[in-house]
């Protein structure tokens, strides 16, 4: 059984998000520091007691201050620590700047970031600014275009793909399909390695299985992996990790870098290990 | 980046945990069920739609019908299957029957149940009915008394001791505390193992820190893992094992049983793996 101390602050109106109809978390709200519409979505920036500033579009909480680090460090290290030469990277989304941030910790070459609102990224620097360094760095290289249709045009290939997208509603309904990943595979090197965020583990479970069944059908290699992101739907979030050629947990090819908050290479082999109600919808 | 379908049910009413000041989930309500204070506390029953029946005490979430084996699979599973001969066991609060059940899969000899408030069982046995036939199992020995006082009085040696208490407020206060721990120690074998819902990995991480420090002076092998939990505050909660013998993952002396949910042996181990921001905490 658990327990918490209950008090509340009635002073403060309330922000919340919705995980389904008759679910969901709240947040108190300090202040509104931005609540614009861009040509995508609505995009509001919340100061919060609780996780500092925090990123909604069209409502629903996509980076807070102080949770970032969990989603993002899972999403991006465990394609950089088992490919064996991690060199041009693309990220599809991601205009918060935080997995962008995670890949350059690693000697890579080059990095796209296909982030297809710019509003997203002009928000992210002013707001969250210690995510967004790195979108000066000479590495980057940063395109404001759909992801799906510059992987249809580009001449790139690429080492690694993380695909840091919202879920299959609105502007980013595509990147969840079938014809997409197609598509991605084409623009992948042969030892090539995808990670895309998959969801959650509670609420999105009849969609990870159908997505499981058409990704084994496009890669050799298709392995779910979890981690908690406490202000994600039911508290635990999942990843694919998509390859031909590379089976994660074979190979380490590199430490991770130092200075992460939540990866480690024991947290990263764990992540791997799914519990019984995943592993039977998912293999 | 994350996001759900967002709709609401605007007709219903609604209730709500807050995990601190400013942050908490809330559930729609379809119906109440039982809404009476005990000697000890208030209890109360809702059926919600997404997670079924809840059980509230003094407004808290303990249990829910759809994430309970969460938390009771991993409270229960890692003891029970490092422990070389599980025969006698205890189990402090968990009137809910949730982690009995767990243990009757196993083939042990008796089973103490001590919890405090004979109405949390009354209610549980009415509303939960798929968590409590295990209190008429013959190996069940139910007391109706304060853990914390058994434990002083008994002459009782356990092999295996459970903890599943509420959080360091109300009636459970002492049960989280350096005296209750070395009290504890005298009443099991020297192969013994405790383990014990240890809070939130997210906003209970400085009690942690203090409870690692006192912990550390009692038993040889203090080891903290974690594992989701949906509907419990940051989704992501700790438990510790305790032991002056046992070291976990050292030796697995049986599979778990068939049937669990979230509970296997990759899962259990990957448990005890802990995220960079614990581990500078609690090592």
């Amino acid at each position: 059984m658990s327990n918490m101390k209950k008090t509340s602050k009635k002073d403060l109106p309330e922000i919340r998000e919705c995980h389904t109809a008759s679910t969901g978390i709240f947040f108190k709200v300090k202040k509104i520091l931005y609540s614009q519409s861009s040509a995508y979505q609505k995009i509001e920036v919340i100061e919060t007691e609780d996780y500092g500033r925090v990123l909604f579009l069209d409502g629903l909480v996509q980076t807070t201050e102080r949770d970032e680090f969990f989603y993002h460090e899972m999403l991006v290290h465990p394609a950089l620590i088992f490919h064996p030469s991690p060199e041009n990277l693309l990220i599809i989304g991601g205009g918060d700047g935080g997995a962008l941030k995670q890949v350059l910790r690693y000697a890579i070459k080059h990095v796209w970031l296909v982030e297809i609102d710019s509003q997203v990224l002009e928000v992210s620097k002013r707001f969250f600014p210690w995510l967004t360094p790195s979108l000066k760095d000479k590495r980057t290289k940063l395109v404001i275009q759909d992801g799906n249709d510059l992987i249809q045009k580009t001449g790139e290939k690429f080492d690694v793909i993380l695909i840091d997208s919202s879920d299959p509603v609105g502007p980013s309904t595509c990147l969840h399909q079938s014809d997409f990943y197609k598509r991605l595979k084409k623009c992948l090197n042969p030892k090539g390695i995808v990670a895309s965020q998959a969801g959650s583990a509670l609420y999105q479970l009849e969609h990870l299985r159908e997505k499981n069944i058409f990704l084994k059908k496009i890669f050799k290699i298709v392995r779910f992996y979890t981690g908690p992101v406490p202000t994600y739907p039911g508290g635990s979030w999942c990843y694919v990790f998509l390859s031909d050629r590379i089976e994660p947990l074979k190979n380490i090819e590199r430490d991770p870098p130092p200075g992460l908050k939540y990866f480690n290479l024991d947290a990263g082999k764990a992540a791997f290990a799914l519990p019984n109600f995943l592993r039977e919808k998912l293999t």
